[in-house]
C-alpha cells in the first residue's frame, strides 16, 4: 500500500439536512462529491438559500480538481452558483444532471464560464490521483449515480442518494452487480451511505406504486384534474403524461420551475407527447373540463405558487371549480405543514377533490430514499472495511450506525462524522484528526444573492418579537445644548396606552440628558449608552418587553 | 313544539385548529359551551396565545347563563381568564376539569372573583331553559364529558372531544348507554361532533395500548429513564407511577406544568403514590441512575422547556448521560418539528437512547380523539336528525360532513359551519341565517397579557423580513430649512457596500428636499411621503429589499 493519507472532509449534510458537501482528498489532490444548498429554517428570517462554508476549498484552491455531482437536486447541485463564483472548476455529472445545472447556471449568468463535462453510468474517468467509476442507483430523480471513487488506499463507495427500486419507471435499473463486484473483490476501503430513510424500516416502495393510484384517480376523475409533484419528479411527469394519453386529456404545465424540469425531460427522451397533447395554460379554458389535466408547481404551499395561487382563486390561467381533483403527490417536508394544510383547506372550500398523503393505499407519493432493508442489502453487497452514513440529521446518522454495527461480517468498523470532521486514513487504519471551518452561508436572494450577516439576521430576529424604540435627541453642535423635546420613533412594538408612553418615555430621557454631566454629553457614545439604559430598564418594567433600543444623536 | 328560534353559533374551532367555543341561545337565553385557546402559527410574531372574539357575546351580556366545560385542554379552557374578564358568568365542569381551571385563574389573580360550579357526569342541571346532561366520554385526559343539551325544539348533543376507549386507564367507562337511549327514543335534534381525527381511518388504539411499549421501556432501560409527555396527560403520569412502582425506580416531577398537572390528579385520587417514591429533582444525583425515573416538561421542543434545556446540558436537576433513556410519548404537533427534531438531536448527541413516535409498535403514543369507525359508531347510536361536524380545521370539517353524509338510516341532515356562522333552528327545519363577528384576538403575555393589535403584528413581520431604514431630517421650526446632512439609521437591512449606500442614500434625500417647495416643506405630511417614496424606488433597484421607511422630521 503506497505511502500517504487520504481524508474525507464533509463540508455540509452530516448532522443537518441539505447542503450535501464533501471534499476527498490525496496529498496535493482534492475532488468534491456535490455542492448542495438547504431551505432555511423559519429562523433565518428573510434568507432565502443557505450554502456551506467552503472556507477549506478556497484555502486549498490551487488542489481542487473538480466537483463530481451525483444527481441533479437541490440539495446536491443548488449551491454551484455560490462555489463556482469562489473556484471555477470543471464540474461532472451525468447529462440529466448537467441539464438541470446549466439552467442554473443560466440563471446566475455563470454558464458561459462553466466547465461542464458529462459523465456516463459504466464509464470511468480520472482526476488526479483518483479514478472514478459512476454506478447506476434508483431514486425520485432520473440519472442518478453513486460514485466508486478508486484511491490509492482503496475504493471508497459514495452511494449519493438512492433506493433499491426494482420496477424503476424508465426501466434503467439499479446496478446491483458493480456494488456486488466490488464486494467480491474485497477492496471496498469506505462505503459513504444515504441516511435520510435509516429511520424508516422495511423497504421503500417503487415509483411504480404510484401507478396505481394514480390510474384510479384518472378514471374517477370527472372535471378537472390538477396534479402536484415537485418539479423534479420526472418520474411523476411522465406517469401523468402517460395516463393522461390514455384517458385522452390534455396537458398544460403551470409554473416555472414544472415547465423548465418537463422540457428538459421531453428534449431528452425520457417520455414522449402525441401530437396536440400539450397545450398551453391559457388554452385550459378552451377545453371541456373532462379533457384537461393540469401538472402545476406549488406541493409544498409556498405563498406565491401556482397552486397556492389558485387554492385561493388568484391564479390567470388555473381556475379550481367545485368538483374538480386536486392531486398533491409530495411528502409534506417538516417545517412547511401550517403552509401546506391553510392550501388544501382553500382547496377544500373551493369544493374540489383533494387527494394528499394520508396513509392510504396504494400510495399518492413514494419516498425516493432507501429504508433499512435496502440499506442492509447495500452494506451486504459492498462488504466495506469502514463504513460512514453520510446525508443525515445527527438522529439519522445515528441510527443508521447502529443498523450498520449490527452487520457482523458485512461491515468491519463504523465511524461518525459531522459536518467539518476531517476522517483520515493510512496504511494503518482510520480516525478523525481535526476540524476544518464549516457553517451555514445565508443567502438572500432577493438582495442578488447577496450574503446576509448573522448580526443582521440577529437583528431582524429580535426586531420580529418586539419592534424597536428609537429615540431621537437634537445636539447643538456649537453649544453642546439638547435642541428639542426628543422625539421617539417605535414600530412593532405595543406599549398599551401609547400616549401615557410616549409621555413617560420622552420625560424619562429628558431627565436622563439633564442628569448628564457636559462632558458626558460631549460624547455621545456614553449619551447614547446611558439614555439606552435608562429607557431599556423603563420598558422592560412597564412592559415586560424587550424591544431594540437605539439612541440616535443628530447633530444640528 | 314551541314557537321559538334555537342558534347555535360556534366562536371559534371550526375551520381552525383550536380556541374551541360555542354559543347556544334560546331566545333571551345564552350558554356558552368551552372557552379555548389556540397557540399561535410562527407568522404571528411575538404573540403567545390566541383568543377568540367574543364580541357576540358582549353585545348579548345579560342573556349569557353560564359556560359549560367540556374538559380541561388548554383548547377548551385558555380562554377562560380573558372571557371571564369581560364577562364573570358562572363556570360549570367537572371535578378534574375545574380543578386546572382554578389553577389559571390563580394565575391570572381572577379565582377570587370566579363562580365555579361542580359538574358530574350523569347529573342532570338546568341553566335558563336549558336542561344539561353530561354524559361521561374518554379521552386522553381524565373527567371528560359530553352535553346532551335539552332544548325546546330537541337535543342537542355536543361531543366535546373524545375517543371510544373500551379499556381507560382510570377504569371510568364511555357512557355508550346513554348515548344510545337518546337515540332510540329518536329526539336528537342534532349531534355536534369532534372532527380532529376525521382524516384517520379505523379506530383510535385504547390508552392502554401505551402500557405494553412503557413496560418494555422500563424493562430494558439499564440507568435513568426520563419520561416526556403532555403534563396533562394524566392517563400517562399514572401508567409512570404505577410501572416505576413495579420496577423499584424514584420518580421526580421537573417542569412546572407536569407537577402542577399531577399535584391535582394526586389530590383527586387518580392514582397513589407509596411512601417514599416520589423524590425532589435536587435528590436525582442521590440515587444510583437505574432507580431513578424523571417525569419532565417539554414534548414539543419549546425552547425553555425543562427537557430542551436537559437537552443542551443547562438543567440544573435533570442531567442526561450517556446511556440513560429518553422517552418522548407525545405527538410531533404540525409546525413543531424543526423543535423537536432539533432536541433529539441534541440528546442522541448525549449518547442518551431516545425513543419516540416513529410508527413501530406497540406504540409510544396514542391520540385522544376518535377515528373514523368511532365517528359512525356514534353516529349510528344517536341517530340525529342534524349532523354538523364541530373541531377542525376545513379539511377535517368538510371529511367528515362527507362520512356522515354516507350514514343512510342514521344521519337525517349533514350541515357545515365555520366560526361566525349562525345556525338556527325553529319547527321548520334549520338554515344559517347570518354572520357574527369572530376573529382571533392576539395576546402578547410578556406585556402582561396586553392584547396585541394586527398592526403592530404586520409591522413585526415586515421588520422580520427586511429590516427598517428611518431617514432622520431635522427642519429648523422657524425659517424652515433643513439644519443639517439627513441621518439614517438602519437595522436589519443588508445593504451591500454599507458607506456607499449611506451616502447615495443622504444625496437622494438632500435633493429631493431640495427639489420641494417652500409650501411642501411646511406640511411634514408631504415631505415624509416625497422622501419615503423616493428612497424606497432608490432601495427596491439598488437591492430588491423593501425595508419598512419610516420617515422622522425633527423640528429644532
Amino acid at each position: 500500500m503506497p505511502a500517504g493519507k487520504l481524508h474525507l472532509v464533509p463540508l455540509g449534510g452530516l448532522g443537518e439536512f441539505g447542503m450535501n458537501c464533501m471534499a476527498v482528498r490525496w496529498g496535493e489532490d482534492i475532488i468534491v462529491i456535490d455542492a448542495g444548498l438547504m431551505f432555511p429554517e423559519s429562523e433565518l428570517l428573510g434568507v432565502d438559500i443557505v450554502v456551506p462554508d467552503i472556507t477549506y476549498l478556497v484555502q486549498h484552491r490551487e488542489k481542487v480538481r473538480g466537483i463530481v455531482l451525483t444527481h441533479g437536486h437541490e440539495d446536491h447541485i443548488g449551491g454551484l452558483p455560490w462555489i463556482l463564483s469562489e473556484l471555477n472548476v470543471p464540474v461532472f455529472g451525468t447529462e440529466f444532471t448537467l441539464a438541470l445545472v446549466e439552467n442554473k447556471l443560466d440563471e446566475h449568468e455563470l454558464l458561459e464560464d462553466a466547465d461542464l463535462r458529462e459523465i456516463r453510468a459504466g464509464t470511468r474517468f480520472t482526476l488526479g490521483p483518483f479514478t472514478i467509476h459512476p454506478i447506476q442507483v434508483t431514486h425520485s430523480l432520473v440519472d442518478c449515480v453513486a460514485l466508486a471513487i478508486h484511491t490509492p488506499l482503496g475504493v471508497v463507495i459514495h452511494t449519493g442518494d438512492f433506493k433499491v427500486d426494482p420496477t424503476p419507471t424508465d426501466n434503467r435499473l439499479f446496478d446491483l452487480h458493480t456494488f456486488a463486484e466490488y464486494g467480491k473483490d474485497g477492496d471496498v476501503l469506505a462505503l459513504l451511505q444515504d441516511s435520510t430513510n435509516a429511520e424508516r424500516r422495511g423497504y421503500t416502495p417503487s415509483e411504480r406504486a404510484v401507478r396505481g393510484r394514480f390510474d384510479e384517480i384518472f378514471a374517477r376523475a370527472e372535471r378537472r384534474l390538477f396534479i402536484s409533484c415537485f418539479s423534479s419528479s420526472i418520474h411523476r411527469v411522465k406517469l401523468t403524461m402517460d395516463l393522461a394519453r390514455e384517458y385522452r386529456r390534455k396537458v398544460a404545465l403551470v409554473g416555472r420551475s414544472i415547465s423548465e424540469a418537463a422540457d428538459i425531460a421531453l428534449d431528452l427522451g425520457y417520455f414522449d407527447v402525441p401530437e396536440g397533447m400539450l397545450i398551453h395554460p391559457g388554452q385550459i379554458k378552451d377545453f371541456p373540463p373532462q379533457q384537461v389535466c393540469v401538472l402545476i408547481s406549488g406541493t409544498q404551499g409556498e405563498p406565491m405558487s401556482a397552486l397556492s395561487r389558485a387554492a385561493v382563486d388568484n391564479h390567470k390561467h388555473a381556475k379550481i371549480e367545485r368538483g374538480d381533483t386536486v392531486v398533491l403527490s409530495s411528502r409534506i417536508i417538516p417545517g412547511n405543514e401550517k403552509g401546506i394544510y391553510r392550501m388544501i383547506d382553500h382547496l377544500f372550500r373551493r369544493e374540489a377533490d383533494v387527494i394528499y398523503e394520508d396513509g392510504s393505499m396504494p400510495p399518492v407519493h413514494v419516498s425516493g430514499h432507501a429504508s433499512q432493508e435496502e440499506l442492509k442489502l447495500i452494506m451486504n453487497l459492498v462488504k466495506p472495511r469502514y463504513f460512514i452514513p453520510i446525508h443525515g440529521e445527527y438522529r439519522q446518522l445515528r441510527i443508521h450506525a447502529d443498523l450498520a454495527r449490527g452487520m457482523h461480517g458485512a461491515v468491519g468498523q463504523v465511524l461518525m462524522m459531522e459536518s467539518g470532521d476531517v476522517l483520515e486514513f493510512d496504511e494503518l487504519g482510520a480516525r478523525k484528526v481535526e476540524k476544518v471551518p464549516v457553517g451555514r452561508i445565508c443567502i438572500d436572494s432577493g438582495s442578488r444573492g447577496e450574503v446576509v450577516e448573522d448580526l443582521v439576521i440577529k437583528d431582524r430576529r429580535h426586531l420580529s418579537e418586539d419592534g424597536f424604540v428609537l429615540p431621537i435627541i437634537a445636539i447643538n453642535k456649537l453649544t453642546g445644548t439638547v435642541e428639542s423635546i426628543p422625539e421617539i420613533v417605535m414600530r412593532g412594538f405595543a406599549a398599551g396606552s401609547e400616549n401615557g408612553f410616549l409621555h413617560e418615555a420622552r420625560r424619562l430621557i429628558t431627565a436622563t440628558l439633564e442628569n448628564s454631566t457636559a462632558e458626558e454629553k460631549a460624547d455621545y457614545g456614553v449619551i447614547k449608552e446611558k439614555v439606552r439604559a435608562d429607557l431599556k430598564r423603563f420598558i422592560a418594567k412597564t412592559t415586560s418587553r424587550r424591544p431594540l433600543i437605539m439612541p440616535v444623536i443628530l447633530e444640528i
